[in-house]
């Protein structure tokens, strides 16, 4: 219980019906109602039946396969009241088949229903999604079960009985769009992404109405201030991030690269119902050959601020109903080592230098931790939670890295080191925190670094590989390939780190009974001890685990499920069966499987989920 | 290489290195040799450290996938002196991945390697595999691991290295011949069958040298008595069988029929390696509209014994080194339900009638549960061990079933109802027997019936489906499609049996610790009182189970295993994706599978691992 003053947690309006729904939800420790548990992304429960007394006992209850292969990085969620019953959903990998779980018998669960969209499905979505076909969670509102498809589909089905109320196209796999998610559902309102910065896609988040599935607003990522949303208002306490009337959206390239100028939102979103913002980020500017994105010559000139690629690698703060954008922060200007911002954005409440804030917590690729006011952006604190050697520190004034021109990939056919690798401190694996404890996050970390060679561009469609860049990984120390942290946001310093041969890929859960639960790419879930950082427990399952673990109570009977399922970037020369003597192969990703012996994990697609007994 | 008599074959030296390796290795219960555990199929372990004491604290001690979706009805196998390691092998459904997996910590093994042909596959196996496209497991001799592919190939690996020594086409999807085996080791030699019958294949055998790969003898199933390895010494003991002389392999079709007369041996053999004979069966003699089968018009013509169908449905004893015919027993003549005989052929002995007798015990996909002499053939017993209609009894005379014409379908276009269903009153799915009580067999058994409507043959064509019948299946009673049954072969009587509502497809496991193992498409996995039949532990997994449980032990402690992965004929429907609504789909599954709620059982493809934890 270390940590800052607790500060009243959100004393919520009863705003919306949906996003109240999710707040109840959130309130009650028995539900896992949407991929973060709450759309704090907080990952935190109260429960604590199963503690570190008891975790020795905890063993497999049930499993149910997901129906699909291949990377597995969501989670299931469950909601205590569908037609009176406790139900848990839960959607696999491409070809993204949903289950409706009823929990009534908790050790023996019984699928009610099971939907697969069979019409119009894109198979080239498949081979377009850049970092395999994973899915990261559906979500659950007003009756409705709410998904997306890698293909593009965003659907919302009866709860009940599965059958499809609203289905709309969203992303284009003909324009790189692919979509693994997953989409919040905030006040009446589904928010989705996509991804495709390696294929060219130019990133836009769309609101859809819960009700019908009709969009309500669209922002893009790059393009006039109009497009982005931004407004007079936007940044104002910032205005050093970047402000309205200067179109920087498509000045900040030179020509029209802005058009293919990436900044996916791909990944997580989170929502503050009493601010009534919802905060997400957006990935690399496309390509990874970084001159091309520059209108100067030398690497000075290209980061002097005139060609920062706006908005890629931003957080964006947006009002829920417009998507009007109130702070918009670049974490990584001019982006030379793809470290796609789009890492979850964790809302929690410290105090900061003696004050209390309502601040915001990003993990980002680039190896720094970031801590901001989520009000009006302020940059509170930028500390490094893994070796990084491209950036001396984050200018906290201005907010922009001060850059080590050594580890930055610029030139065609120079070959650069740099850490973190391009997949980055840690990729889209979700960190937790327990807000009674809310400067302290229990982060899963990448520990290699690789070696970047940008190359001559060959072309400019979307839909095609759209990189340009020889890149090989590497363990940052042989044998320790990820790590698991209890990292303080506040001071930069873990209070402990347990390392691992395998890179980490999985998120994290932390819950009252003094307990941390993650999984390994080796296979094995574990429970850790809090405060030591102890292992306490551990089973090996059937595949490596990028899933993020959940709990949940049903009968009296607390449970936590986790998916197995190797894959995502760091699995894919596994899952897409790629060369694995390609030194290059994956963007560095075959070099780094090899080196941690990947190959020797099967793929999988299974839930298991354990309980105490006795 | 068709024919007996093949010169001086191999006069092999009268304990073989690798059979006796297997005998051996049979006899140390902590291992888990070969697909049956024995080359007997017993399927029985002396293990008892897991007994009805302590069941009930079995728990998930890991769990593997195997790294592809679809049925999964074989096991792993378990020895313990590769490279001083112990070691489990298996193989997945297609594309028939191997894995090695060291249990030297056995909580936590490790896999060493894996192996996936990448060279010349042929993906038009999955197509042709009638049923699924499963694998029945793999076999271990002389430091090789030995398996097959769906799509035909043998091959033996290096079991430390995973490394190909040799590899054999040994069976061709383009006429037909699929292969889900498995093959057997005996003497040095790998014997090796594959499916077909509903494609037209022609079936055969042969026996591949284990040290060089190369085909030792082949012995068809239809043909002239040289093809089929008749002597004048066949079926001396009981010349009502079939005798050497008349060519009946080819004179029981009209015309050419036998040259796509089917009989495939696609499933499990035994040995007796006293008698050094091996056993194994015939599949259904090709397409299923009889009368094109027979040269007569009526019913009672084509069953005078004149239009048999030799040598389909049919248990062969044949000499393990030329592989002539000892003798060879046609259970269903003239086969009007598809009744394939392929069942394993079970060897234990017992007193029959006061006499100790060798014997083999065969429990029919007709429905009967044969007992026979297996040195010379003689039939010994016939019980129904589920409804039987479609024939009265059989005659232990003549060997010959008196059918019931009213149950046999035959003319085009009549409609037949007929119990058991064309998939038996049990199918693949093995029975175990504990060789200490050797009347009393574990056995899962298929409660259901069929209408069958003989059709229109349009084609002879090897490699495509060749049918010819609207096949529609339903559960003998609402509610019930599936039971274990703890059956004496002698008196025709169960001591207990253990309904199900879903198709049993798995087989048992039975061991000294007064324990029968098995599982259900439920996903159930039970471990149940022998002397009871009572269920006294059960844990859900993730998938239909038609895998067949293993045990073994190794540093003290003894593990149960076995696959989860819906699928086989039964499961078809649901792993190939077809029409639910289709009556006669998967030639009856659908309509069985859809009325039993198959279809809400996910895919799978994992092994489970269980020990007792204190």
């Amino acid at each position: 219980m270390a940590g800052a003053t607790l500060g009243a947690v959100m004393a919520l309006a009863s705003s919306a019906f949906a996003n109240s729904e999710i707040e109840k939800r959130a309130k009650d420790p028995n539900q896992w109602g949407a991929p973060g548990r709450d759309n704090q992304l907080t990952r935190h429960s109260n429960l604590k039946d199963i503690n570190t007394n008891n975790v020795d006992k905890l063993q497999m209850a049930w499993s149910q396969s997901t129906g699909a292969l291949r990377g597995h990085e969501g989670q299931p969620i469950v909601v205590e009241d569908v037609g009176g019953k406790p139900m848990m959903f839960f959607i696999s990998a491409w070809p993204n088949i949903v289950q409706a779980l009823d929990l009534s018998d908790p050790d023996h669960p019984k699928q009610v229903w099971n939907y697969l969209k069979q019409t119009d499905r894109d198979e080239s979505a498949v081979a377009r999604a850049c970092c395999d076909t994973v899915n990261r969670g559906l979500n659950y509102a007003d009756g409705k079960v709410v998904f997306h498809t890698l293909d593009g589909f965003i659907i919302a089905l009866d709860a009940k009985t599965g059958k499809e109320l609203w289905v709309t196209k969203h992303a284009y796999p003909e324009h790189g769009e692919t979509h693994t998610g997953p989409t919040m559902i905030a006040e009446k309102l589904v928010l989705a992404g996509f991804g495709g910065d390696e294929f060219a896609a130019r990133g836009r988040i769309v609101a859809y109405d819960l009700e019908t599935g009709k969009p309500v607003w669209t922002c893009h990522s790059t393009g006039s201030d109009k497009d982005v949303c931004l407004t007079p208002d936007s940044n104002k306490a910032n205005p050093q991030y970047g402000t309205f009337g200067h179109d920087i959206g498509i000045s900040s390239y030179p020509k029209d690269e802005w058009k293919i100028g990436g900044g996916s939102p791909w990944a997580w979103f989170s929502y503050d119902p009493e601010l009534r913002i919802v905060y997400h980020s957006t990935g690399n500017p496309g390509h990874w050959s970084p001159a091309y994105r520059c209108g100067d010559a030398t690497h000075e000139e290209c980061n002097s601020g005139k060609w920062d690629n706006k908005w890629s690698m931003t957080i964006f703060a947006r009002k829920v109903d417009t998507g009007e954008v109130v702070w918009a922060y670049q974490m990584t200007p001019f982006d030379q080592w793809d470290y796609d911002g789009v890492n979850e954005n964790i809302l929690v409440n410290m105090d900061v230098d003696g004050k209390p804030r309502k601040t915001l917590v990003h993990f980002d690729r680039n190896g720094f931790a970031y801590v901001l006011d989520r009000v009006d952006g302020t940059l509170l604190r930028a500390n490094k939670f893994v070796t990084v050697d491209w950036a001396e520190r984050v200018d906290l004034k201005t907010g922009r890295p001060v850059k080590v021109k050594e580890h930055s990939p610029f030139e065609r056919g120079r070959n650069v080191a740099a850490c973190p690798s391009a997949m980055g401190g840690k990729d889209q694996q979700p960190c937790s925190v327990d807000p009674k404890e809310p400067n302290k996050f229990y982060c899963p970390t990448n520990n290699w670094c690789m070696e970047d060679e940008p190359q001559e561009r060959t072309h400019t469609q979307q839909g095609t590989v759209y990189v340009f860049a020889n890149v090989y990984m590497y363990p940052e120390k042989p044998g320790i390939s990820g790590k698991v942290k209890k990292f303080d946001v506040l001071t930069g310093k873990a209070d402990w780190e347990i390392p691992d041969p395998y890179p980490n890929w999985g998120g994290t859960m932390n819950t009252d009974g003094g307990l941390m639960f993650y999984g390994s790419n080796s296979g094995d879930f574990r429970a850790v001890d809090r405060n030591t950082g102890k292992v306490l427990w551990s089973r090996k399952l059937g595949s490596g685990i990028i899933g993020n673990p959940i709990t949940y109570k049903v009968n009296g009977k607390q449970y936590v499920s986790v998916f197995a399922g190797l894959g995502g970037w760091i699995g894919l020369p596994i899952t897409a069966g790629l060369d694995m003597e390609d030194k290059y192969g994956a963007i560095g990703a075959t070099a780094m499987a090899k080196a941690t012996g990947l190959d020797k994990i099967p793929q999988g697609g299974m839930l298991y989920t354990f309980r105490v007994m006795d």
